[in-house]
């Protein structure tokens, strides 16, 4: 006789999730939220997929299904409105993002929001505010902070292992947009779409961004190309130099016409006691270089798998490595945990806040290139 | 009123998935099962988690929970025996493999094994005459022939591109053996826990192997440390000459003693008219080369994830990376494509006949070792 | 009997040298001298090594005997006078530059001389101004054009292999100033020591630098530890956006005290049909992408040492690679035979002209890290 | 007036050099005895250029003008006979390596001898012996030890610094016979023209070689294509598993017929401590993996420039890289102390017993390519 015996089912609290969007990004979220709960177990809490929207009813209602959220709408008010949805995840085009986002932190719902958070600066930092204010737990996506790498090398840096910061480069190249005949895929131009994440990894590792010079270039995108009336939506590349808090200086360079660049978001940082140096395009490896007056230095490269690294551990065995994806759902899980037990978003992850400042530091970037004058940033009021 | 509307389920048919283990392998083919139904989409079948069993009753009983199989039991030929369970898949110790995945061939399943096969070669023939006597589908799991890198190279040898093959060599080498005080995570030695993935991907992209020179050694991996008495579990590295089918030589070596080489399956293969080299410690990356009589050639750094390269294109866009995980979910993928249409396993995918013909090459490696002579593989009969 | 003959002498005529200084440069310099004869076999002439001078009366005898130079002095006005010389070398400290290569310019001799051209801007202009007035001939030593790498970039760019450019990025990293304690090998700061390198790098291959904003930091070397009162002297980093004729904009950054950064003259540039990647401590490579609508694209690592290869092809068979001397070997070999054969220096060479030129664009970074805002770089008279 | 001094003379005693050979490695030759007395300061002696001989009356008459050689003759008996010679050096055609060096060390002078010391391996012990029989002192031409990371691989390994040596896979890699209606430049067969140097670097950095597994091919080079009789000319590939004294095993390849390689000699050494890594492509690097029981270790990039390292001190400041040519510069400078200073050849440098062991290496990897059997290496008589 069989000894087979029935299941016992998963009995931790569902935190109810709302998409909206169901493109590339809805993907990327939905496969986290449906590989977190075996991922990171035992975990206090599992994602549950409650609804999903998007424009077109066709496509929704095939996402629902293939994702396996229990409801759909084509109208994201309805997931706003839905009394399961815990989190309101919005994954939508740009111009979705605000209003959406403000109606749910209206309705009290936590907030995830990709990146850029809004098209201006001002519209960011008032959902920040607003955030804030209705004491919801709010993320920005910026989820190569969540790549183990990258936390290795926040947390060398934060420990001091390389000392006082000197310079510090960012780039990030992709070439979709260098054919002038080609499709345009995105209307979104090279600061919102890419250089909100350089910036935002030179604010994680080095600091706060004070100030910014920059040249913005559209050779390949013209007016006429656009749809849309928004400048930022032609820019294809930024050229900038920013200074941080505390007197550090560097570069951080985005461009949407790099051929041979695929996905290339690289930096370095160099310090009194050592560097460190990272590259999307091989993102489980970490180069790093200690100052030790040996005859043997140089940078060493870390495959950052091994189980003693943070956000390698609940996934595979020493070198097994992580791809793209795994930066959303590490990212998410930490959000997840953040809501279910009530304790902050971050340090490692990125509130509203950091969206905003991002979209703080474009602006300034766009009036610096339009001014020829080096352009301080803001200080964020009640930032984190 | 909320226009929300309840999601149509997934009424693709399921393919009922009985799993042997629950340990890393568990884990990773249970994530390949629980993600293919909504990455391959629209697909023509989805896999159904029936039942899981293991030794230990706890563990058993939570990894059903924590993956979502339906039933649990202690006992596999509980699963086995289980009506609804239309593909066994034996990710246990290896010793279970053999009598496990026999008895499920008896049954009728279809059926999957982790490599490798079986602990000698005339079990592991065994197993793929069985297999083809009762008309089962069977799959080996060599799932490094599922990265996208190594389908492109394949891709590229079988249509000439790089023309007649001069010469290979292959490795695969981690560091985990060569602490000779640290614990013995896995009893399996060199030859059969990483070797067969060498030679797997040697017959795959050069050709079948006629004969084979080998030396094995053990430094740091005595006779007392190891639990079992096969002579297999002590080899802690092993160096081959290799004689192809038509006259081509290489080298194949694997070793569990290599510092600093976590997990390195590495091979390059040159051809009349250029060559391919890969790493699996950057397994998105294949490089070319092409002769061409230019001044400008040399090996191209190619990242192997376009929409345009079969099994990256499910995926994500443009250099969004995949991580080590991801062989499994498609080589799985393709098996459930294959039960569902009653169509053929491979030509990409491993069946039993590649798993026993490994085993036939590490053999005869261990006979050369012995013997000091060069060994000649048996032809597998009935092999495809 | 013996039939030994003996050897006809070497009766190409020969191009008197004189140099001054003898250090670093001193020796990479009569390197040069003494190997251009035999490498660049027939050639039209051969160097004379006539004359050196320096200041130590006991190390500029040594160099003498040790390289080979007929005479010597301590005095540089001697060389200048020596009637045998036809080329006056400068590569002693920088504060030696202007005077004795404008009095060899008056004293009509060919000049060379190390960068930076002159401290100031107006110096190194008005050297440039002067060596025009005289008709003589004029090399400001940026050697790393003469690279068989960069040189088969210059071509592939001048082709229009890359098609227009669309962004660049250049830096130059050492680290040796990195040690707050340690002894300051040279009073030099980063603009003017390796600046001025990735500054004429970007002028060669992207075209003329009009404006640039920059920042300036010296977070390790403080007034106290400077001899001089230059404030070029303090500088440790130097971060800049150009913009580059034509509507280009780009990075230009260089420090002193990057860890692990032993001599990073490194950059990338992206036009509409491709890119190219160079870093000279990997100075034989040379890394193409061209944009081609395949799957196997990428970027392609070339051996620059081919005998199709321009300046590699006097050296030696394929991939047997250069060293970093190399470039002044090539760049002495190209200012002899303009001499010998009173053809223009140029136009992979730099004259006076660019070396006047990078010395504005520093002038300019300083000027804007100081104002804050963008600065034009002047127009330069005369130029080429 | 001037106060411009005659130099002093170079008044070290010169060692006489005798060359038999003009070609590429005559080249290589005559640049290192010309580059020697001024890098090599202040030294012991300085290398003086006697004689040369080749075949052909006008070659070896323009390359005695060109290199500086006092005379000249098409015997090189001459050369042998030539009093003042006291270093008689071949690198002619591998057929007159025998013959010459015999004469040479009959009529007592010091020799030096590319690789293949000889055709066969008999012949090659014969030279060894009557070189120790006459007393005088002999090198055999294996330059890649000269190169400062091998060198600085040397001695890590011999401090312990990486334990007990595991594996190690050597290999060499050309391509330039690949092409069957290319012109042959070379007779040489694989193993004699590259493989003799990865056989040498293996005895260097693990061991005495005891015995070897081969097989070998000739996909590209038929016999009608040679001139010759020799079997080894016909070798374009071989293939080889060693067994190295104290039980270490590894592989070693050598091939002509590999695309996109242009000069690649390559090894890694895996230990019980650490591993080192190495590639001629890109000489001037060691990777150094050092166990150590961090989360940030891996393999450390370390270019080996640096005053601390041995041959690259009496060169260039830190990362100003070597190229190929200073491996043969650094050994002759060693060579002509050990003859100044009647100190021994080595450790470091390859005696005629080093090029006798590689011929030896090579009859035996014949033999069992041929007869399908492990072979013994015999052990070399009065061997060092």
């Amino acid at each position: 006789v069989s000894a087979l015996q029935d299941t016992r089912p998963d009995d931790r609290p569902g935190i109810g999730f709302g998409l909206l969007g169901y493109g590339f990004m809805g993907k990327a979220h939905s496969n986290a939220l449906r590989t977190i709960p075996y991922i990171f177990w035992p975990g206090v809490a599992r994602p549950a997929l409650v609804a999903i929207s998007g424009r077109t009813e066709a496509s929704v209602a095939e996402a629902a299904t293939r994702y396996g959220f229990a409801r759909w709408s084509t109208d994201w008010q309805d997931v706003v409105d839905d009394d399961e949805v815990d989190v309101f995840d919005c994954v939508g085009p740009d111009d979705t993002h605000a209003p959406s986002v403000m109606a749910a932190i209206r309705a009290g719902k936590h907030v995830v929001c990709e990146k850029p958070l809004a098209p201006t600066a001002e519209e960011a930092v008032e959902l920040a505010r607003a955030a804030d204010a209705a004491g919801v737990k709010h993320l920005t996506c910026f989820n190569y902070r969540f790549m183990p790498a990258v936390q290795l090398a926040h947390q060398i840096i934060a420990n001091g292992e390389i000392g006082e910061i000197h310079q510090a480069r960012f780039r990030y190249s992709q070439e979709w947009r260098t054919d002038p005949d080609g499709a345009l895929p995105s209307p979104v131009g090279a600061l919102n779409i890419i250089g909100v994440h350089a910036i935002d990894q030179a604010r994680l590792l080095v600091g706060e961004i004070e100030n910014v010079s920059a040249l913005i270039t559209s050779p390949v995108t013209t007016e006429s190309r656009m749809a849309g009336d928004q400048p930022a939506e032609r820019i294809d590349t930024a050229a900038m130099v920013v200074g941080f808090a505390g007197g550090v200086a560097g570069t951080i360079d985005c461009s949407l016409v790099s051929p041979g660049r695929k996905n290339q978001l690289a930096w370095e940082i160099n310090g009194s006691k050592g560097s460190v140096a990272w590259d999307l395009e091989d993102l489980n490896v970490l180069r790093i270089h200690r100052r030790g007056g040996t005859d043997t230095e140089g940078f060493t490269k870390v495959i950052v798998n091994e189980s003693s690294h943070r956000l390698a551990a609940p996934w595979w065995p020493s070198a097994h490595i992580l791809g793209w994806e795994h930066g959303h759902i590490n990212m998410l899980a930490h959000f997840l945990e953040a809501v279910a037990t009530d304790s902050p978003v971050g340090p490692y992850a990125a509130t509203f806040h950091d969206g905003a400042r991002a979209s703080q530091v474009v602006a300034a970037a766009m009036r610096s290139a339009d001014e020829g004058v080096r352009v301080d940033v803001p200080a964020l009021e009640g930032g984190d």
